[in-house]
């Protein structure tokens, strides 16, 4: 039985792609049953964007190397235009941007808390973690989406976010510190339990936690194997 | 004789633009007597503009207000917008970012930690007016900057700023805080010396007080009747 949605401690094994994940049926979730409605999603999402942005943006000023800086800037000015692209479906709809995201408040900053680390460094992998898994949950749900904004979404969620310039600078930090390696891979390891209870908090679930855990457990080991890959380009285990 | 070269305390009067600016012969300012060469200017640029999104995206995060958050955060991403311009330019001339910015991080991080205000309020004001004074004096410049480089950073650093949301957000803050515009009013004082220090700092100048403070004098007129209006445009003195 899953156990994503507990909290975990750094030292609990994350399950991996064994073969038990391969030994899973091949059904596909079916999204219309666990959507959330448009409005709810653009708001969470544009949220979600904001943090992300004044996540990079806080530790871009951290960070000291100029060409780092940059990088991470980067990184931060993609949130922001994803922000700012989710702002625009929701004037585009006639409501209010800060209504939107306002039920998502406690939730999101109690998450951006969560993930500060004990340096920029871990600070900057949770940016690449938290926000690699939440543009991709929220690409698979943009399917479920009404109209056409859906793939909209996608290709919005999908489009450019300095994940490689991020990547650059974590390796960089990697290689010049011999201790940071494990240190970074026990604090990817615990971010992603938090980061997947902000995703199930934007499903409609029915509050069965066995019924509820089978449904999702698909779309959820689609994001961690794309999770594992991130942490692999660090040379990481996830 | 101009004394906006040392420091004032907020209680000192600033120069307004009274009679004796009109009395000012119209003899516009030789710029290539003064002028820094390319790359310190492209470098400076870059810093300041990147320190401008710092500040802005750490106001942003400071901000409790989701509509507030959403405009000094667009402000933030025009002047990453900026500084990623400038960086392309340093680019275009083969030389590298890091090391063109790198001469003027002493400076700049010095300058960046002495705009910052007693609450978010405050060093939103320092945002927009050193960012206001700055770009102004930055664009002054570009018009002796050699080949088509010039008018291009002229049009980068005139582009959209979000001056206006920024404006709005304070606007709305003096409006439900009676006593706050006295205090922007004096803080705004207090910015303009520091500020026009950063920028004189960018001129080749002989180093005769007399005769350097003579050359620059109009320019730094202009670029305070700019910064008048944007106070104005607060209810402010400036």
């Amino acid at each position: 039985m899953s156990t994503w949605f507990t909290r975990r401690r750094p030292s609990v094994e994350l399950p991996r792609l064994t073969p038990r994940a391969r030994s899973l049926p091949t059904v596909r979730v079916d999204l219309h049953e666990v959507m959330p409605d448009l409005l709810p999603y653009l708001g969470q999402a544009a949220y979600l964007q904001l943090e992300q942005f004044e996540t990079l943006s806080r530790v871009a000023a951290e960070a000291g190397d100029l060409h780092d800086k940059g990088l991470i800037s980067a990184a931060a000015g993609h949130a922001l235009s994803k922000h700012q692209g989710i702002v625009a479906e929701i004037r585009r709809r006639g409501d209010d941007p800060a209504d939107a995201m306002k039920p998502f408040a406690d939730e999101i900053e109690g998450f951006s808390a969560l993930i500060v680390g004990a340096d920029w460094r871990e600070t900057l992998l949770s940016a690449l973690v938290t926000g690699g898994l939440l543009d991709d949950f929220f690409i698979r749900l943009a399917a479920g989406l009404p109209g056409d904004v859906g793939p909209r979404l996608a290709h919005l969620l999908g489009s450019e976010s300095g994940q490689e310039g991020v990547l650059e600078v974590l390796r960089g930090q990697i290689a010049a510190d011999p201790l940071l390696g494990s240190r970074l891979a026990m604090w990817g390891r615990r971010l992603v339990g938090d980061t997947l209870l902000v995703a199930r908090s934007a499903l409609h679930l029915s509050g069965n936690r066995a019924t509820d855990d089978a449904r999702i457990e698909p779309i959820f080991t689609e994001l961690i194997a794309a999770h594992t890959r991130r942490m692999d380009a660090l040379g990481l285990t996830a």
